[in-house]
């Protein structure tokens, strides 16, 4: 792919970190981010995350690869767009952290001749914004592909190499499988630390200080962007409800226990598993 | 100090550091580690945590300071055994992560030339043992101590003044304000880690896999030791169990808003809370 074209939707975090990643492997020599904000394309040209940028979608026109960085939200309006965009056998993925939503919108709107593959790199963090990219965000994460039965078989292998040579470890499920357990491993713990965040943490001054590093651990992903959140909340409803339900049946089974037998048993078989990882 | 004698009873994480940490100092030229393992009381002398030790409670007879880093269950027992070995004005303090309970029985079993003073240095992690110990420990670490209108004035000056010594932040409240606060801050984001790992961590490989940072920080704490948890559970029940609802209540309102509008203010009234810190 040396000589061919990748466009990056949204140079933030995520989609920084690919350029970057990308053209200090020399995977591509063109990579073109396409943005709202001429400041942010202007800060990641700067650091060396794109060789080029365009505010206009079209830019995407002589792109051989597409990876859509941009809010989950905001996927199924810029598919609609796109297909009228992208050269025929333009091969099109994405980084959204929930994949039922994007791989179906992408069946219903892109046309037949461009190969969509569903793709979720597990490295984020809390943090947002090229500021905090980097070229080995992805080294020894999680790179999800989430082929279906209408999947291009050459376009699926095409992304797995790319998330390999970004040094990314190959998970392939099915959205649908993806989605569930994103929701557990992910989702709800972020929606737990922004519940115990808001249980915990008084305007009193003296209780702040006896927050240690263990409460800030467990907190961390509370500070996370909020509408970044809202829309992943919104893509994955049912299985985030279904997660917190389990969650607090196992609070409720461990306040039970509190001052018990039983309790100790429950904490090692959690300790267990928490160490197993 | 110089010249007076400190007994550490219980060598592990924080009886270690403390020695270690009194020791680089010089605060006290003799440290006494008392214990019921002579291996971990020897292996506590070569790391240089204590300067002498036996396995005979006795050995705190001569020692001017005592303090009490055994688990939490064991300390009225231990306060019993004590109040028949100390010397007249001996300074007793201790470690222990709830203090309603320490300090109530300190006031009724310890005689009344010897001066108790509660402590509680927030510095644990899920790690324990002298292994894990070090002399810094407790720098920048909020040391509260928990004096009640029994506590001796001279006797509460030392303890600040060590605590002060090893780098802590002095903080100063009612042993039931603390456990009030350590409730919010420490345990039930204990158990909410431990029921978080219940809910999401799966024997399935592939799932395991899908496990990135966010997940391994909120819960990092559930490594703890389930003894020594379970202990501090008995010592806090009600104020744990009000905890836990408070949090369950937290995230019930949360799970009504998903996929709503309200959610968005919610997550961020969480995040200023969370970046407040």
């Amino acid at each position: 792919m040396k000589n061919k074209t990748v466009a990056i939707l949204g140079v933030g975090l995520i989609g920084g970190s690919l350029g970057k990643a990308i053209l200090r492997r020399g995977l591509f020599k063109k990579v073109i981010g396409v943005g709202r904000n001429p400041e942010k394309l202007e800060k990641a040209l700067k650091a060396r995350a794109i060789t080029e940028f365009s505010t206009n979608l079209k830019a995407v026109s002589s792109a051989d690869l597409v990876i859509l960085c941009t809010p989950v939200a905001r996927i199924k309006e810029t598919f609609k767009k796109l297909s009228k965009l992208l050269k025929p056998g333009c091969i099109v993925t994405d980084a959204g952290s929930t994949k039922e939503e994007i791989v179906s919108a992408a069946g219903k709107f892109l046309p037949e001749d461009i190969f969509f593959v569903g793709s979720h790199p597990i490295a984020g963090s809390e943090k947002s914004g090229i500021d905090h990219s980097g070229p080995e965000l992805f080294k020894g994460a999680a790179c999800v592909v989430t082929p279906v039965k209408t999947t291009n078989k050459q376009a699926l292998l095409e992304i797995k190499k790319l998330w390999s040579r970004l040094g990314g470890k190959i998970v392939s499920m099915s959205p649908a499988e993806h989605d569930r357990v994103v929701a557990l491993t992910s989702h709800v713990p972020h929606f737990l630390a922004s519940a115990l965040t808001l249980s915990a943490v008084r305007k009193n001054k003296n209780d702040r200080l006896l927050i240690g590093k263990g409460f800030r651990d467990t907190t961390r992903v509370a500070s996370g962007n909020p509408e970044v959140w809202c829309e992943i909340a919104q893509t994955n409803k049912k299985n985030i409800k279904e997660g917190l339900d389990e969650l607090i049946k196992n609070i409720r089974k461990i306040k039970a226990e509190i001052g018990g037998t039983k309790l100790r048993r429950t904490l090692a078989k959690a300790r267990d598993l928490r160490e197993g990882l």
